[in-house]
Formats: structure tokens, C-alpha cells, sequence
């Protein structure tokens, strides 16, 4: 059996889609079993039947938009989001799905699941649709502020295994997202992580790309030192959502525009399902004990639904164990907690 | 008159849209002299007159993939970008406008102009499309890449006075690109940048802001420390493009499409037209001693001459007096030469 623990209560939809997400990957998994941390009184309403399911109750929940998520993880032990992933901690459950706040949830998985002993860092990894219809694994977007070439050493080696594993890409490529596509391009930092990837084993180093790239990416894996990673995912999210807006306000303010849009309106639906992020699962939380993935925070059922679907992927492949056969080893006796 | 020198060689189309652009400026300004750094045997057949119009023969030009930016400056004095930089140096024109490599402009434009002695560096500063319609001001996106906090003021203050002067904004805000919007985000340098900007006179600081808020921001110029700025910019660019071209497939890829098409064809080239850069000019190049407007590579005749309209715009205002008047005083002693 593969057991998924839910945050129920995480996210801004809540258990409206948390629960249905999950109901629908029980349906769809034979071998998958899910535990629901959350409000037992409003999940229980959502369920025909107890079969692979158990609750949890509580009733606290981490606020979406927690501003000190360091905090909020010591002083709320008791909500959902903290108590699944402190079942993992103690291997009540393979993975952890949540759809909570993004720095709330890399603290807790950092703080209660621990660090990897052989990982100096965690990293946030989404999945990027690209063009292609195939998605690109970015990280880190968002877990860390500043990091040194031998985390994102680290962090390529980990994606490579994942991108085989969960995307299924044989012998995947690693580019860095610097600002200029030639060696030599870019700050200190840059360039040392440049010579760094160049140098290491076990990843395929494509070199740099750019970040007009990245929806048309020529890597499978793209690597970024956290600043401009969080800086390029927001700069395209954010396109993205404009550029939709001021279609529909286009087409809106004309009549040709309304009749012309119940002709195209396959169309346009095929095209926002291209760029689409609830297609392609939630971010991947890498370099802890268990696999974590952070959900969108409105994701709706299907988005949830595909989030577990991912996590199971992560469980089933023992990607984790799989991933610390290829790094390096390290001294037991370091410290693993920050 | 002002009198505008025109890199007529460069960009991706030569002569094809900088000569056709200048004529439509000269056509619009009647207090315009335009004088054309480039190869006169292309550049003759395009004009009726000479009235107002000087030519400065050269049939070098820098080319568009130019890696190397300082041998190409210090080797190529003869292409018509350095001819109209040194022309601009000399006093022979008030401002250069140019299509040609970023990096090779504003190289030319540092070591043939010279910086300003208040500034200690060059930023280069586009104007962004907005979904409200307005450009906003963001500086700087690749013209350094590591940056320290007393830089950043000294754009704050270049580009408030620029903001006033060339997009007619009153007391214009100024926000900082950073990782998360309250005080404290980011790096140790995104604080200390914070901290720097929040006691700056001279400026009417907002606070941070996000990636995503780029082409809805509700601030008039957003400050970047070149590496964000650049990230940001591509991504914003590689998503606008990429978003526009799945847009076609999909309306391409069946009957509904293409008749709907028919229809909405006016509303998608709104569309398209609210997030065209040449709409709104080009990039401007400040802490150097004439003003430079650095147009789009692939620049045509109507973006061309919206780039001489902002150089005019600028010598008009007296930018560069209006900001050396804002800029704390420096040492005379100085180097300006780097």
C-alpha cells in the first residue's frame, strides 16, 4: 500500500477540494491509502464510504497568508498541515500533499520531516509547462534566499533522478538560469556554478540558458540559485495571468470579439490548458525524509487529484532512496536539524 | 533645433526602418535636424530631400551577435554606433538613438560619452507595457550585474526625474523588484537596498514588489539590481512571445478557430498591441553625458520613431540638467572612465 497523508484543511479551497481531489485518486489507485489531517465534521459530510480512508481531526489550520512561517510551524504543531507532516516524520504515511502557504510548508517539511543527513539544502521544485506540452522541472524557486554551487550540485543530482522517475525523461539535461547563455556570463556566483555543474558527475550539463527560455525550454531540468528562480517563476506566473485577462477584456469589448469567441472557444480553451499548472501537479519539495508536494493554493479537485498522483509516482519509484545512492556521501555526525 | 545622430546601419533591419522612422520624426518635429551615421549609398536612395538631414558615411556596423562589447568599442571606431556615440561626445548631435546589441551600445555609450561624475554607474532603463495602458519605468535590467544599494539611489533619483520628464508623471513611485513584498524580504543585499531606499530623499519610495506586479504595478519606475531586472524582463518577454504563438497554433488548428478569428480579429490585435514594446519606445540609457535611446533590435519604421520621439522628449526637458541637479555632488577628481 502507498499512504498519502492530506493536508484537508490547507489551501484556499479547503477540504472542498482537498477531499473530492483525493476521492477521486482513490478511485483511480487500487494500492493507495489516504489519511486526512483536518476537520472530521467537514470532511466526513464529503465521503461515501471509509475504505483506505482514516481522519485525523483537527481543526486548526496554517492561514494562507502566514507571514512568519517559522512561527506559525512551532507554535501550531496542531494544524493540519504540521500534523501530516509530522505523520511522516514518524512513517505513518509515505508522502505528505498540501496545498498550504509555499514558506510555511518548506518550514515545516525542513523543521518536522528533517533534512536529508546527505543534503545541505531544500529545495521548492514546480513543474513549468512548457510549449511543447511537456513540463520542465525548475528549482529553487522560493526555499532558499542565497546559495553556493555545491547546493545546486546537489539539487541538479536530485532533479535528474526525479526527472527520470516522476517525468519519465531518460538521461535528462541541467541548464542554469543565468543571464546570458555563453560561459563566463553573469555574477561571481554564476560563473562558479558554471565551472562547478561543469565539473560534476552524474548530471548531463547542457550550460546556461535564459529566462525567455524557460516556456520554451531546451533543458529538461533548469537550475536557479533561489533569488532569480522565485524572480522568473512570478515574472512569467504573472504574464501569464495578464496576458489571459486582457484577451477576455479584448474580446469582450466587441462585438465581433463575442461572436468570434463562440467559434474559437475550443481553441482558447486548448490554449489556456496548455499554460495551465494544474496539469502538471504541484512543486516538489526535495532534500527531505519523505516526499512533500506543495499543491497551488487554489488548486481545485483535478489539481489536487494530479498533486497525488505525483506524490504517489515519488513513493512507488522509491525516488528518495534511489537519490541517495547518487550523492555523495556525507559524515552521520552532522548536524541535520539548522 | 535638436538634433538627433542615428545609428542608421544598425539593428536587425538597417536602413530599412531607421531611415523611414526618421523621416516620419522629421515630418513631426519641425525644430528636428537629423544627422545619419551610415552607409550613404543605402541610406540616399530612401530620402527626397536633404532638408534638415546630414549624412556621416561609414559602412561599418556593429554586429547584432557581438560576444565581445569592449573589443568591438575599442576596435570598431568606425561603425556608425561608435561614429554617432563620439558625434554625441563631440557636441555634434544632443542625443544618439540606436537599434544596435545591447550590450555593445551601452559599452560604446560608457567609454565614448562617458559617465556622468555623479554617477557612479549606467543603467539601462526600458519602458514596460502595463495592462492599465501606461509605461512604467524599470532600471536596471543589464547594464551591470552586481549592484550595491548607493547605485540603486542614484537611479531612483535619475529615473524619478525621467519618469516626470519624458512620461509626464507627477511625483512618480519607486518600488523594489524583491522576492517577497514586506520590509525584510530577500537577500542581505535586498535589505540593505530596503533600508537605503527608505531614508533616500528625493524619492517617493514604495516598498518592494513582486515579479508578478511587473505589468501591473502600482508603482511608475521599478528598481532591479541589473540580475533580477534581467531575469525578469526575459521572462516577461519569452512568456509574452510564447503565449502569442501557442495563441496562433491553437486558432490555426481547426475550422472554429479560423472563422472565429475572422471575427475577433481586431480584438486579438488590441491585444496584441497593449503589450507591443514599440508602442512605447526604447530603452534609455542614463549616467552617461547625452541622452541615448537604445530602440529594439528588430525595431521597425514606427517603433523607430517612437525611440527619436523619446530622445527629442529628453533633450527637450533638459533631462540630464534636471538630474544633475537632484544628484548629490561629487568630487570633481574623480575617474569617469572605469
Amino acid at each position: 500500500m502507498i499512504r498519502i497523508g492530506i493536508d484537508a484543511n490547507g489551501g484556499d479551497k479547503g477540504v472542498t477540494s482537498t477531499v473530492p481531489g483525493a476521492l477521486r485518486a482513490l478511485k483511480e489507485f487500487p494500492e493507495l491509502e489516504i489519511v486526512f489531517y483536518g476537520d472530521e465534521n467537514k470532511i466526513k459530510p464529503l465521503l461515501t464510504n471509509m475504505d483506505r480512508i482514516s481522519i485525523v481531526h483537527t481543526d486548526k489550520t496554517m492561514d494562507m497568508g502566514e507571514k512568519n512561517p517559522v512561527r506559525a510551524v512551532r507554535a501550531g504543531k496542531d494544524s493540519s498541515l504540521c500534523m501530516a507532516m509530522q505523520a511522516a516524520k514518524d512513517d505513518e504515511v509515505d508522502a505528505v500533499v498540501t496545498s498550504g502557504p509555499t514558506q510555511g510548508v518548506v518550514m515545516a517539511a525542513h523543521v518536522i520531516i528533517r533534512r536529508l543527513k546527505q543534503m545541505e539544502r531544500v529545495a521548492l521544485c514546480p513543474i513549468i509547462p512548457n510549449m511543447d506540452g511537456k513540463g520542465r522541472l525548475m528549482l529553487d524557486v522560493g526555499a532558499n534566499v542565497e546559495l553556493r554551487p555545491e547546493h545546486l550540485g546537489e539539487f541538479a543530482i536530485f532533479a535528474t533522478v526525479a526527472a527520470k522517475e516522476v517525468l519519465n525523461i531518460e538521461n535528462p539535461t541541467v541548464g542554469y538560469l543565468n543571464i546570458g547563455s555563453e560561459p563566463g556570463k553573469g555574477r561571481e556566483l554564476d560563473k562558479e556554478v558554471y565551472e562547478y555543474l561543469s565539473n560534476l558527475e552524474g548530471i548531463n550539463f547542457y550550460g546556461n540558458i535564459e529566462a525567455d527560455q524557460v516556456i520554451d525550454s531546451p533543458v529538461d531540468i533548469i537550475l536557479t540559485e533561489g533569488y532569480g528562480g522565485n524572480i522568473c517563476l512570478k515574472a512569467l506566473e504573472g504574464t501569464a495571468k495578464g496576458m489571459g485577462k486582457m484577451l477576455k477584456q479584448e474580446i469582450k469589448s466587441s462585438i465581433g470579439g463575442m461572436i468570434g469567441y463562440l467559434f474559437m472557444r475550443k481553441a482558447l480553451k486548448r490554449f489556456a490548458k496548455r499554460m495551465d499548472s494544474k496539469e502538471v501537479g504541484g512543486a516538489m519539495i526535495f532534500g527531505i525524509n519523505k516526499p512533500v508536494i506543495k499543491a497551488h493554493g487554489n488548486s481545485d479537485e483535478y489539481a489536487y487529484y494530479s498533486a497525488i498522483k505525483q506524490a504517489i509516482k515519488m513513493v512507488d519509484s522509491n525516488l528518495i532512496e534511489k537519490v541517495l545512492e547518487k550523492l555523495p556521501k556525507k559524515e552521520e555526525s552532522e548536524d541535520d536539524g539548522e
